[in-house]
């Protein structure tokens, strides 16, 4: 069966589907509130970008079984046939509260709540957590290299080594969120109207007879936009070659774009070819670099001066090297009315709908996170509620926003994010505190929870 | 404009598409051929295991470009009109040698090898590279754990940990490769025709006004296919709830399947969990482990004797942990009939179309391996080849084989590997060798390279 022929709302763990069934067979289908929120974060982590509203509101919208995914839960032959029937009919009725894109969120918040019939929200954890777990991760990660790059250009090279292709696809859009200029996965630029970006490789290069016809070949293909790439045999005389063929086109009325160092001591090549171009009266072409680079190398280039005008990325950002995974968690706080906790070891949640506060000081940084109970007055003038209506009856309350606002939210999110929690190995941890009603209602919901257990 | 619109073939850096473009324009368009390998491994693996070759062929036979793609490429404002025209009527119509999925592969030999007209073999790289780095490094951390398990189930619990749900899909299938014995995830099941496997969520028992209730109901919706979560609210009381349950099910004809464990001491809880349901006579009621697992925690709980009798595993599968990216490269080796190589620092790679040998010892255990020209004969009778031809004229050779089949082949292949090998924490390196030809023709392609870059 082709993967495509599938629709997503078969894109989920088994368990959601038996545990429906046992929840549609025993009449237990009240309405149920899930919170996702993110349990420990890993080391050098404390902060992380939102991203991944989109893609969940369009597949809550959506969400329906089609004929042959209702074949393929008959064909494991534990299903009852009434229930595929009230399958076939389920349609996402609920409500969704929810983080903007390009918000800064911390560990233990509210980061997106869904509420209604508890089988419709507990069959859509799989996909909501796979999407924000990966579009966050990544966003995060760019952000952090965005942060290193203090000011110099960053391009997405990464659709080569993500762990798959959905995952460069929202690699691209997630980066763009934070502040990369562009991607060089054309299926991505395409879909997300963001630029695309490009270079060329080594096997050009080897493909003619020498290094200065390949570059001749380029600039006359790409006037305005060739980038060279001159580490194939020697990078000084890579450089010197890009200099040649960038005065042969400025004779024509022409611009090389840059040259790109892809391997070697990025610093010392980096002098060398700005030393060269300069000496040629090529001031204003770039020299780029890329090679395994992530933010802690970036940082280092920028601390010691490296004159590098921008940053091609790929490995380490499209796999989030040094955190390739996330503890979000989609958890059941209310049902039927109720406040619902677990109480398991190190695992307990925040119980009831909520709503998270952000308190800005008066320096207008952010200053520290309040959970509250979601009807809660604000806790202070100076705080801003960070969940937000999206969904209401299964329809998204309005468009999605495009991702140019994300960009500014994310921006204005940065910079008043207190410098200490920008650090790359970062160990301070931002407060995020509960309310005093949160508090209490947590502790008599865990009363009420152990005398469950006791009976 | 929507994802599923374009197509694969725009699954590819812009470069490709420039470099392509520069190609057509000066007439550079013969025959070449590619090497993909993976160049350095990461600590802690000593091999990797072949998957996702099926993908590559698929993917290479529908390759083309569709009114859509071509439309976002125009709107890029960098291509010309005949090079679009050209990109309409491109096709593959090349030839890939290839190793079969489940073989074991080892640093720097040659594992899939693309020869045909350059432009075509180029514009396939990143998807190339991306499926093979993707399902290869899953199936690799999965065939740790497997190894690490020494016979009990394993099943893939990853679907929400993954980067995405291409990965989670190439998860499902890779893992089921290498020996687990099903996944969670139900599109990927149906899809690939593997068994699916679930158990009960912390949220099911909190809906139910008792963990008793909860269990009770389950069971009576799965009366042979039941396991019941225990650590919702106290993992000892919530082992004997399971028992009384599994004794009421009994009386009815049916069979508890399993318990699982979610949190705290495995060892101690797992023991706990085997004796009181040994005492109540179930002995056949499984103890199921889940949780933060990776193929480290499983080898310490069977080397302690953990009553475990299967594992799910999440997070640290899904993303591969330990080693989350790999360095798959796809390299010109040979172009219009000549070898290729880069000189560039640590990064030459070995020019020409290859075959690769692996020599058996008496014991039948792999020896080492053999990088050889492509029509060197045999280097011992007791050697086989690792590339077998795949695609010719860009169409498949044969029908893909089926799972099983890739799964057999990776026993067999697993059962030869020296055991210093399968050690997690492997600092030995398997010898890959070259033969004399494949040196000579090494330092002579570079000796006229070197000539190359000095005119």
């Amino acid at each position: 069966m082709s993967r495509s022929e599938l629709s997503d709302a078969l894109f989920t763990d088994l368990y959601q589907l038996t545990m429906a069934q046992a929840y549609w067979q025993n009449d237990v289908t009240g309405e149920a509130t899930f919170d996702l929120y993110f349990r420990n974060f890993p080391p050098n982590r404390a902060y992380y970008v939102f991203t991944g509203l989109e893609d969940i509101l369009d597949y809550l919208q959506d969400f329906s079984f089609r004929d042959l995914d209702l074949s393929a839960l008959d064909a494991l032959g534990i299903f009852d046939q009434g229930f595929l029937d009230f399958l076939s009919k389920l349609r996402f009725t609920g409500r969704v509260r929810s983080m903007s894109e390009g918000t800064l969120l911390f560990a233990d918040e509210p980061v997106l709540e869904v509420s209604g019939p508890i089988i419709e929200c507990q069959l859509a954890e799989t996909f909501i957590v796979n999407q924000i777990s990966l579009q966050t991760m990544l966003a995060t990660k760019a952000a952090r290299m965005v942060h290193a790059a203090q000011g110099r250009l960053l391009v997405d090279f990464a659709a080569r080594r993500t762990h798959g292709t959905d995952s460069a696809m929202k690699l691209a859009r997630s980066s763009y969120i934070v502040g990369f200029v562009g991607t060089s996965n054309v299926r991505a630029a395409a879909t997300y109207g963001i630029q695309a970006h490009g270079t060329m490789a080594h096997s050009f290069v080897s493909a003619f007879p020498t290094e200065a016809d390949s570059f001749r070949a380029y600039g006359q293909s790409f006037p305005e936009s060739s980038t060279f790439l001159v580490d194939t045999y020697d990078t000084e005389s890579g450089v010197r070659n890009a200099v040649d063929i960038a005065n042969e086109m400025k004779q024509r009325g022409h611009t090389l774009r840059a040259v790109r160092l892809d391997s070697g001591d990025l610093l010392e090549l980096s002098k060398v070819a700005r030393g060269l171009l300069d000496e040629a009266g090529l001031g204003d072409v770039m020299v780029l670099a890329s090679g395994g680079l992530d933010e802690y190398s970036i940082e280092a280039l920028v601390k010691a001066g490296a004159p590098i005008g921008g940053f091609g990325v790929g490995t380490r950002l499209g796999s989030s090297a040094d955190a390739p995974n996330t503890e979000f968690v989609y958890k059941l706080v209310a049902f039927e009315g109720k406040p619902v906790v677990k109480l398991s070891s190190q695992k307990a949640n925040l119980p009831g709908a909520k709503q998270a506060w952000r308190e800005i000081d008066d320096d207008g940084l952010f200053r520290r996170d309040i959970v509250m109970l979601e009807h809660e007055p604000t806790p202070s003038p100076a705080s801003e509620p960070l969940l937000h209506k999206v969904m209401q009856n299964g329809k998204a309350s309005a468009q999605h926003p495009d991702l140019d606002e994300m960009r500014q939210r994310f921006q204005g999110q940065f910079e008043r994010l207190p410098e200490r929690f920008k650090e790359l190995e970062a160990n301070h941890s931002y407060d995020v505190i509960m309310s005093e009603a949160l508090q209490e209602l947590t502790d008599s919901t865990q009363r009420t929870a152990r005398r469950q257990e006791s009976t």
